[in-house]
C-alpha cells in the first residue's frame, strides 16, 4: 500500500509531533511534499512556514533539531505523526519551552491558565 | 489572558486530540468557533467537518463521545489539544480502530507499513 498524502489546497499536511520518550505533545506544524520527502530523507523533521513561505528544517537555528523515531500517517492521509527525538528541547517553542503547548484553557474557556506542570 | 483562538481564512483551528489515560493520538481534526464553544460548553468534543459543512458532535452517530478531560492551546493559538476520556474508543476511527494513526510509514517513505501494535 503507497504513501499517498493528501495535501490541502495550500499543498499542505497537519504534522503533530510528539516526544518518542514521553509522549508529550510538542508541536504542530504543516508540511507540503518538499517537507515531507526531506524528513523522510534525512531522518530529521522539515516544516512548511506558512509566515514565511519557505521551507524549514526545525532546529536549524535554534538547535533544537527533530531526529525523527517513527512515522505514521491517519486514515485519510491528510495528518502525520512525528515521533521524534530533540536535541536541545527547551528551545522547541520559540517562547523558550519544550512544548508549544504550555498553557491550560480554563473551565469554561475564559482565560489561560498556565500549565505549570509543563510550563 | 484571554483565549483569543486564531481561527485561518476558512474559520477554522487544528484541534489535536490524544487519550487521557493513555497519551496515545487519536486523531486530529478542525474545529471553528463555535464547535470550540460547545466543547468547553458541553464537556464533549465538537468539531466542524469539513467535507459535510457542519458541525458535529464527535460520537454522536457511532458512540465513541470524547469526554474532554483537558485542553490547551499552543504559543501561537492556531491549534488546541484535547485530552479525551472515549467511551466505546473502537469506534474512534471511521475504519474501525480506536485510533486514526494505524499506519506506519516505511523507512524511506515508501509504502505504508501496518503498524501492528496500534491496529
Amino acid at each position: 500500500m503507497q504513501l499517498r498524502p493528501r495535501f490541502d489546497a495550500a499543498g499542505l499536511v497537519t504534522a503533530v509531533v510528539t516526544d518518542h520518550a514521553s509522549g508529550d505533545l510538542l508541536m504542530v506544524a504543516h508540511m507540503n511534499a518538499e517537507a515531507l520527502e526531506q524528513t523522510l530523507a534525512s531522518g530529521f523533521a522539515h516544516y512548511w512556514s506558512r509566515s514565511r513561505s519557505a521551507l524549514w528544517k526545525k532546529g536549524e537555528t535554534s538547535g533544537a533539531l527533530q531526529a525523527v523515531r517513527e512515522v505514521l500517517v491517519d486514515c485519510d492521509q491528510d495528518a502525520i505523526w512525528l515521533k521524534v527525538q530533540v536535541e536541545k528541547p527547551e528551545d522547541t517553542c520559540h517562547t523558550g519551552r519544550a512544548t508549544c503547548f504550555y498553557r491550560r484553557v480554563g473551565p469554561h474557556g475564559h482565560g489561560l491558565l498556565p500549565a505549570l506542570d509543563r510550563a
